[in-house]
């Protein structure tokens, strides 16, 4: 069951944290901030004490902000439908990636997040679930949930609620691979950017999105079928939307037509589906981020060996990850903290040059583009530009 | 707001209570079981080692239990219906009780329990998000939902799921009530045992249902309308089915007249609707059992000046609190501990028994019983009893 193509060493590791999972029985857990103790903290914290912060909240709901552990909270919710690179592998084996992800949340931006895995695959049915939830959170984080169906369910519960609502295998990966992509392109002082997305699925679209938003490049973006092209019949919804605003020279072709000449790939699809001789016929001083989970798009070495100026790929074992474990930890932090009613274009954007920035001229090197996951600082900047631009915008309610 | 008839005590722990809220900001919170503080822990709890527990649970679904934290987790889940003797104040507004339930769970019964309110009362909705949710759970703990829409919920997901399905409201309190009598008794060498349930919602009913198939009593039921009779066309489907099974004597009339000669009172229902005179009336060496929260039927002082023998109440003021929390810890922890596919009425009779069990003969008294709510070694008592009788009973899945 192993995607071809990984390394011995990687085949190590994941049998290691197989074993250690065994032996964890779960990363998270529920801790206690109140010790019951005796008859004294089981009135205060239990009844008959506990009736007043309830008939608070029972004549102000919003008042669950300040008396409950709401204005921190955060489910990370799949269908299991996108798990990784793994595909559809079903609810309950999303959990390992949804606590490891609570475990994040936790640990780089004090974020209690807490696993949610739903056993359905329909958007409608997907949607109610969350929103009938929506009074146990301050936010909203959906984690690996198939293209096209996360666009509808997103933009629904986005619609919706007034809380943020946050798909992380878009958004996140968007912030990340524009704050790597700054700084890629800083290094090495290049002008043209001529960007090819293989992948278009839901971070494939969501990186197109925010890259032409930006203003950083029109991209071309590349699926199983070929070049994404204005006209073409095969097209899901979301797919002729992006056909519509990208590739306006009306290039047709495959992912090798597409990469001739071009200063980036961005590789947002699955294993070893980039070849050395692509590399080598993309623009003086290539830039490839190959992010495909658990087996990238092209090896680290491999890209390399064909002449890429920087590599960056999704695994922490190799320089540059580009991992949105760099953002989602920090954007919810500053949005929470600024009971924020969305997470905007303007917090994203905060968000990826507050990464980029972490890395000084000094620092940047073609080995480190960006910061270390495990890097609280580079957190604690996403957390702090996300809640000055929540602010800014007009979307913080505190 | 504050229901009338609590003392000026209560009413300052109430004011305490909501300015303790005010400063935890939440009474839990999610930790981390492993530190990610570097590549090679983010390799192994995270991507790409994460992909190999993934695999091996899409593989087989049932190792969702070794390789994440379900086999310990339960929701506690609320509609907002019925919280405490409050009633409908809505799903946002019973958050600090459920959270209270989710520290006495994890501090009593080790188990990580998880709070979440749903905003729908439709009993359609609240069953089918429960059962899209249940792949990330080892048990479901439904909380304060009104009756009778919780035996409807109760019943479907007893029937569609293969993890425990318990509704504390009704079972945790039947257990809870059990052992309080079987000591009251044993303290007053009772051996008449004319019962009176005030109160036909959840909590009665299943007291009074859980009592007959012990052999304990054959219980009169009352509720606003009065006593609940055969062929009486104001009972709802659930309490028609009590009238057919209780009171076989038929008596008509109001608590007052039920209560006369009466050994026990068990309130379950509302504040101060029981008088002296009532207690007055009942049988030599009385037993009163004033459960209503946050404010009981009767308080303890004016129970036992009106001549009750021994009086318990809801409230961890006075003595003999008759509170669930002696159960739902146990019984869980005995529950997830051997993977049992439901809670069984064997295994609630072992809980009953093993709470009893907990105040020997020396200890027992008019004050003293029924072990304290933090006797650790009440709920490891319980948990025992509970596994061994899961075994026994043949749903123990471990």
């Amino acid at each position: 069951m192993i995607p071809a193509g990984i390394g011995e060493k990687t085949v190590d590791l994941r049998k290691q944290s197989l074993r250690q999972h065994a032996l964890w029985r779960g990363k998270i857990e529920i801790s206690p901030r109140v010790e019951v103790d005796g008859r004294e903290m089981l009135s205060l914290a239990y009844t008959p004490g506990v009736a007043e912060p309830c008939l608070a909240i029972a004549q102000d709901a919003e008042k669950s902000f300040d008396l409950t552990r709401r204005w921190n909270t955060v489910p990370v919710i799949t269908d299991g439908s996108a798990v990784l690179g793994l595909g559809d592998i079903g609810p309950e084996a999303g959990m390992p990636v949804m606590e490891g992800k609570c475990v994040l949340f936790k640990q780089f931006g004090g974020v209690d997040a807490f696993p949610l895995c739903i056993r359905s695959k329909d958007p409608e049915e997907i949607v109610r679930t969350i929103e009938l939830l929506a009074g146990s959170f301050g936010g909203i984080n959906l984690e690996d949930i198939s293209a096209p169906r996360c666009f509808e369910i997103e933009r629904r519960l986005k619609r919706d609620l007034d809380i943020p609502v946050f798909h992380d295998d878009q958004h996140g990966t968007a912030v990340v691979i524009a704050a790597a992509l700054i700084n890629a392109r800083r290094l090495l002082s290049k002008r043209t950017c001529k960007v090819v997305i293989n992948g278009a699925g839901a971070a494939g679209i969501a990186v197109a999105k925010f890259l032409l938003r930006l203003g950083m490049a029109e991209p071309i973006l590349c699926d199983r079928g070929g070049i994404l092209c204005e006209g073409d019949g095969a097209l899901n919804e979301a797919q002729r939307e992006m056909a519509g605003v990208t590739n306006r020279g009306r290039m047709r072709g495959d992912l090798a037509d597409a990469l001739r000449g071009a200063d980036v790939l961005i590789g947002l699809s699955g294993p070893d589906c980039v070849t050395e001789e692509m590399v080598a016929s993309m623009a003086k001083d290539p830039i490839v981020f190959a992010c495909a989970n658990p087996t990238p798009e092209i090896s680290y070495e491999r890209a390399k060996a064909a002449g890429a100026a920087v590599v960056g790929t999704g695994s922490s074992e190799k320089p540059n990850q580009i991992n949105n474990v760099l953002v989602f930890p920090g954007i919810f932090r500053g949005a929470l903290d600024v009971r924020a009613a969305e997470i905007n274009f303007e917090m994203m954007r905060a968000a990826a040059e507050a990464i980029a920035a972490c890395v000084p001229d000094g620092a940047l090197s073609a080995e480190h583009i960006l910061p270390m996951a495990w890097e609280k600082s580079a957190h604690e900047a996403v957390a702090a530009a996300v809640s000055k631009a929540a602010r800014d915008s007009g979307v913080a309610k505190r």
